[in-house]
């Protein structure tokens, strides 16, 4: 490469975005800036998140500016350095951007990776990377599911909620996936062990409440939330007494010009439940003690995390859709280059 | 009295409560059952919550079932009974309806009062009841708001808003009200010692948040949540970060036949703020200490607790009213008897 190729938001997305609002263009390769690096992105991660960092409204970063490259977690290897801290030829983990090459500093979400231990880099994206600790810091550290509790996971087909379903197992709980069509259903059952598996496709708030009445009767006592909308409506019909609620996402809103949020709030008041809105940026120190559990978890056959891997950056537009058509199986990754 | 006034849910209201939905009916007064006994009600507390045990959903408490009376906290004297542990004369406090005898037993609820260290039983369902104590272990147990924390407190000149706020300003914390209308915000300031005082009337979502962003650039650590609806959303828009948010009641939906909820709850996430659905019952044990408290902060003149206490039987669904109409200043009482 001589050239770097960058994916930039040029408009903001009212609703769904569309191709118009991004535009691929070539530019010279970024110079190491004193004290920094650049990195030649290798695999980036696409994520919900990422819909929300379009919108020009408060949240928990700054939108992504018009005309800079969509903001991506990426794995990649130390094209240029002007730091001790980072070596040519390093593999890094960090906030980047969906571009052949980013600048970027120690500090932060920014680290040194081993990549000898996996059989792709891209795991440092799925799950030894912020999706797979986004289940576990999820449910060991915020909603602590005891044996014999009941979990219920919204978008359990996904790839936080196939982990936070498997963690939810290990740790002892009985789990309830909820997600979209009858082939994701079966994969919660097949491939991930849930005990029970609901789709919520062409449902009404109580018929799906009814669903998870059935299969819960004394209710759930963690809600592992990554949906919202009707979803989470059916599902604040059916809290055990102090529910703890982890508030992860609401992707069914993200294309909503309009907030959706809640209906049943009321449920949390008349359960004392609790909704613990979770980032999981707090506890980037704490990734590579979350990691080593996983990595364990994954040798000794208890936890399987998918990747759907997308092939090129000229693809970063249709394989960002497949987050919201609900076509991604596993942690959607776009794979931008090989490694050196 | 040689009869039982009984003031009975006849129909649930659809929305707002009509006249038409209650009956005031007059039944021999009852017989002390084995191990209970009969309470002569002097004060029942009128409370937004019985709204809520009015409709046939899902809560904390069956409903009330039709002709029976309306369940309310009482204070009152003992009439009858067969149980050594109380006495016929003795105050007690308890969950019991809007009528002039109730049937009682120990447990739950139920406590002996000493009636001698207040000017008026009724204080025990104001400032040492239920509803002081809401808005005291709200603070003290839940938010814990630490000095110079922003307080943000809805439905503020309301018997629990304005308890909160005050012991608020005990704590450290600024605290701003948000409540209806001018003659309210002006009490905010004068009688309660807020620090600022907001008017919701008349104005959009957006333009609530923004005079909270005025009063509070920073966002509210704490958020004690009485209305929901709009006003909650108009909060949400303002929180710090890893703001804790009490869930103490939702009036502005109880009649309303339809659910609101809030459209905000993204800004939880964002925030990693937390929601406490959160209901006295469970520190009924905690009744005689927290009381301890807030009687010595009313002595020092560091509290004030009003009472809005109206007159009559007769005249229940008049003054339930008051609490939607916004025409209660101070605990909403209404008194059935002199004591004995």
């Amino acid at each position: 490469m001589t050239v770097n190729r960058r994916f930039l938001l040029v408009r903001r997305p009212h609703g769904t975005p569309l191709p118009e609002d991004f535009r691929l263009v070539e530019e010279a390769i970024p110079e190491a800036p004193e004290g920094g690096f650049v990195v030649r992105n290798c695999y980036a991660s696409l994520d919900p998140a990422q819909r929300g960092w379009m919108d020009d409204a408060p949240s928990y970063m700054p939108p992504i500016a018009l005309n800079d490259p969509i903001r991506a977690s990426t794995v990649g290897v130390v094209h240029s350095s002007k730091t001790p801290d980072f070596q040519v030829g390093d593999w890094v983990l960090g906030l980047n951007g969906l571009e052949d090459y980013s600048v970027n500093h120690a500090g932060g979400f920014t680290m040194k990776i081993d990549v000898s231990a996996v059989d792709s880099p891209s795991k440092f994206l799925s799950a030894m990377g912020a999706v797979g600790l986004t289940a576990y810091f999820g449910l060991t550290d915020v909603a602590k599911p005891q044996p014999g509790e009941t979990l219920l996971v919204s978008g359990a087909a996904g790839a936080v909620g196939s982990a936070v379903g498997q963690i939810g197992k290990i740790m002892g709980a009985r789990v309830i996936g909820i997600a979209g069509g009858a082939a994701k259903c079966q994969r919660l059952l097949d491939d991930y062990g849930f005990d029970v598996a609901i789709d919520y496709k062409g449902k009404s708030v109580e018929q799906l409440a009814a669903e998870i009445r059935a299969a819960a009767p004394n209710g759930a006592d963690v809600v592992f939330e990554n949906v919202g909308g009707d979803v989470m409506d059916a599902e604040l019909l059916n809290l055990a007494k102090k529910a703890r609620i982890v508030l992860c996402g609401l992707i069914s809103e993200y294309n909503s010009p309009q907030k959706v949020g809640v209906r049943n709030l009321w449920q949390v008041l008349a359960q004392q439940a609790t909704i613990h809105g979770y980032l999981i940026m707090d506890y980037a120190p704490r990734f590579a003690e979350g990691g080593a559990v996983m990595a364990e978890w994954m040798a000794e056959g208890r936890l399987r995390i998918d990747e759907d891997v997308q092939d090129g950056l000229e693809n970063a537009y249709p394989a960002f859709m497949r987050l919201f058509s609900g076509a991604n199986t596993g942690k959607l990754v776009l794979k931008i280059a090989d490694g050196l």
